[in-house]
């Protein structure tokens, strides 16, 4: 029941602080025989890394992943993974004024509140930098998943910033390594380039909704009642920080629809595969995967670290002001993208070894 | 790793299908000595029984709880509390249909594509009936709370059926007792009424948001990094029938603001606890409860249960039309409110209890 | 992590008091499709009935189990299996005198010292009726087995009574079934008859210890480093009510060997499978099954409630003595047989499943 | 349901193979405010230290432990702490003979038939060098304990090596930090080390039965039914490295004793406490605490590292011979004792979590 893990046969365990010595994951549960090595999984870390545009934070850290444990000649052992990457860009001036003082939006009340002692250096365990050690053991996931699931893609992108959401009518696969923003949508990537530019230099941020697609995803991945596919996602995309708010499918805007209208007719394939006649249900029924797309959203906060001066108290309760200096990204939602790639990955093998588990290979075959 | 329990500590596993002898949830790890008896829990099954008014399934089921373990001369010893509910309103006819063909909306496709198997008799294991074990639950972390966190109320409440939202100007507490969708809008109670009425004899339904609010939650509840409070509330609610989307606070609609709007500014109080100028966040700060209310929106689809034929295929494959008969909710967003409200009171009584198992009583103080 | 429950991926939870109206299991991630109904559990339930024979207890129990959820149409559906058994005979005059007094050797003082209120009525939750439960979730267990591993058999039987051990040179696999005492050795079961006889009418009890055995398990169950197979059953072992230990094949003896003695040579079989010069690992290295023989031992310990007065206190601390009358067993560990059966065929299974979700159904080959 | 973890709220991961880069301990759950820093943990660390006497592996490893999270100005914040150890002696030649050879009494086999590939360097995985992972993880959990139960005291020792057991009657607290064996006889001190040495001379090893107790328990700790204190303790020492058999108080001998001779008869104590007549049940009833020293024995089996040369299989089937060569201890009882203490540390604080978890602060009061 460890607090900072997830999953249930593939396990996951981050651990770390903003600027400790190192953070990382332990990854438990991976099948053996899966070829891996660092630059497999640093490929997926290069993604979310800073400062690979002027749209995230200019900080400088190689976010360089060492496998200490489980991975033998190349292949996973079936013993646990170790990945520890080193924290190397710790600007102490970053954290001079939150020892004091507690950030609105951020975490810095709360835990201590909770624990009654913080590390305040760049937020600590509640910094975003967690997040490297996700994707990192999403690059696992997905390596384990391109053996036992091949026909699998996973992808995610940047569907709104702030209150501009893309036009569907232009939804293009093939823009979303094109642009900075990870978004379908040519005519959006550069609408928001300069929407964004004019917020960073009011030292503002803005909001963001992320998508994330699984297509390929075999029928009956889910543990119902309590680990469904779509629990298990909404658990796994809420951990994101600044997250707000996750969707299945039609989401939210399922509330508007009628019976009729909600309803996802069903048809054979000629694969002998059922297909469906729309995907309001998000690839998900009864918690159990349709062979449809996994769609997930979710919302992404503004940037609680703003150069416009809030209101907060001190450590000992006075009233003051604070200024949130140091390199921040205008909009978070930007690097959350291969976050929730990550996740995707961890949750979908996740199932896949549940099912294999309880089930074997075998499935319900229709016809 | 039970697939079918929910909670850290407090522990709870259901069990039971739609149409079986009974249902029913196993609760461990309850505290000793809280007071408790049949009639109790009942009160809270009673809100979500079938029948209550024309608007909810005419189905009778008297819904009456057992306890058959864990509670001894009127209060719990702090062994597993089996809660039992007998089925009694088992109509064949009811499924005479849906054992060839797979209804659309339902899990029907989904349990057959993953089992191998299914009791198709009223949905079996997916049917919404599984909520009643919820509420039952529920019941028993209610009155742990009650000892706990006596300044503690929960309370859920329909804010929109299909396109009809609550105006929230006219929001009064009161109001939600008075009629039967739970709605803090008496206007809207009218409104809803024959708007619901005519959906309901075209064999139509729709869907809804129904939103949970716990008051006077202690600061300091939650479980970074994967259990985190928001992280455990999306997943309870996810896991609830039907339920496509979560909020927390602000929810989807942070994607929309800047960090200037979306900061919640903090003071200190009288009583020395922070107040906070807004309430975007919530109530919840990094995972972390703030003291503020905690708020939780979910939404429900619409039934998929409707009169209007749709097509889909049999077990073998051929395609067909099916007409789901039967009595079914029109909205099934009504009878979520109380299976929200006992979500959120089994995830904060956990995490109350996780709070106190790895830090005992005492806060970090402010001051 | 739920306390009530154990095992990994087949999770079995048990509810219930020795005199509350109901006991039972719930059975969670059973696969699918295994044939299965309530005579089928019957049968291993009444195996450690109570009153089969005079050196049993004569409390009349029917023991009779309800399948109540789980099972559709005679199989599985890889659904929550709930059994329940009733308690029918509840004779209250036998818990007169333990109301206020702690008897010695009993929970009766620990409960209440940990939950400072105590369900007195024939021990409640820490009353030996509770393994009743862990027979009927074995026989789940078991029915699994068969389908997913046809060679294996598991069986248990007693090997010391007080200082009487069994005589390993008269071992007889079918002489198990032909005494009260589930002994491999005729000598035995008459000489032991005749010893507890004596002590059964001074009133006094004894020890005992019980060996299982399973045979036919596959190579490769145990997941290292804490899910380890032996782990896992010296937890299940331990578990039992009055168990005080457990040895995995050579056990506590393997002290007094040298490396010499003690090697298990390796040797390749002409069926293509490993075979071994002798089996002091008792079927396990590394915590992996090696496909010899699982080899585990527990001693129970004498039944506490004897006829000679014990002095003790009460519940305000007062001086006492007690004499636990009403219907008890002289040799506990008779009755453990069958249990302890139960207890390896859910590890196993649990272990097979595991197996089978993070590696599938290949092995390791030799040649 | 990490399997490389154990503890239900003080949890612990370990992860690492015997000659990769490093090896380490995640631990999760431990409380805020301990005090705590590297040279706290090394201490514990130095104490199971190979090339300590003559009497163990002449290997040289400095193990010193990096602590890399969770600890801020000499604090623990409540976060997860990495323990990291480096791997620094990685002789090439101590594994060239078991590339491709079993060897007998080791899991080379068991990982091979499991896993289908394995690290053979050194054991890899399964080598007796995790346990210096559980040493680091029990110095903060004794760490932990010195703030929750200052009382509280855990000592190991070695009470049999080979045939020779202790002799009760020269138990002395003190001797057990005088010799090479912590034993507490100073006699068999001297005996075992002339038989040791002569083991060592031929190439030989031999097994050894190691005691561990915890003195100033409070009483109420264990979470029954399948959360034990006994129960966690049994699988805790079973699943250290070559441990065949484990015991709780009177252990196997119970099986010899009548229910007279066994009851430990309860008074009340100057203290208000109750204390008892004797200790056959270890301190443990019904898996609960007592408030008597925790008594808990482990059997070690004997190094299987043997310079005697043994048959067994090459990896492709053939027959063949084995000497193991490379450092080994011809005890490994001796370094057993540490991991021993550490693992009752971990389970002691867990359980007083858990405790506090559910039942808060106080406790069942008598008189």
């Amino acid at each position: 029941m460890s607090l900072n893990s997830f999953g249930h046969l593939f396990r996951v365990t981050t651990w770390g602080e903003s600027h400790g010595p190192a953070l990382g994951a332990t990854v438990d549960g991976c099948p053996p025989g899966v070829e891996i090595d660092a630059a497999a999984i640093q490929h997926w870390l290069d993604r979310r890394k800073p400062g690979q545009s002027k749209f995230t934070t200019q900080r400088r850290e190689p976010d360089e992943v060492e496998i200490l444990s489980g991975v033998f000649e190349g292949q996973t052992t079936g013993t646990p993974i170790q990945l520890m990457i080193r924290n190397t860009d710790q600007r102490s001036k970053d954290y001079g004024d939150i020892v004091e003082k507690f950030r609105p939006g951020h975490a810095d009340i709360t835990y201590w509140q909770k624990y009654g002692i913080r590390d305040y250096r760049g937020g600590g365990r509640s910094s975003a930098r967690e997040t490297a050690a996700r994707v990192a053991a999403g690059g696992v996931a997905r390596a384990a998943l391109a053996t036992l699931a091949p026909g699998l893609r996973i992808t995610g992108y940047m569907v709104q910033m702030g209150p501009h959401a893309i036009d569907r009518g232009r939804f293009d696969w093939d823009q979303i390594e094109q642009n900075p923003f990870w978004v379908p949508d040519a005519q959006a990537a550069e609408d928001w380039a300069s929407y964004l530019d004019g917020l960073r230099k009011d030292g503002n941020s803005v909001g963001a909704v992320v998508e994330v697609v699984a297509r390929g995803v075999p029928a009956g991945l889910g543990a119902p009642i309590y680990g469904k596919l779509d629990t298990d996602l909404a658990a796994a995309m809420m951990s994101i920080n600044a997250v707000k708010g996750v969707e299945i499918g039609e989401g939210m805007a399922a509330a508007a629809l009628t019976g009729t209208e909600n309803a996802d007719e069903i048809f054979m394939g000629n694969d002998g595969q059922p297909v469906f006649s729309s995907n309001h249900a998000g690839g998900i029924l009864g918690g159990i995967s349709t062979g449809q797309d996994v769609v997930v959203r979710f919302a992404v906060k503004p940037t609680s670290s703003i150069l416009t001066p809030r209101r907060t108290i001190t450590r000992s309760g006075a009233a003051t002001e604070i200024v949130t200096k140091g390199r921040h990204d205008p909009c978070v939602g930007i690097r959350a993208v291969p976050v929730g790639e990550a996740m995707m990955a961890c949750v979908l093998l996740d199932h896949l070894l549940l099912h294999r588990g309880q089930i074997g290979e075998n499935r319900g075959r229709i016809g």
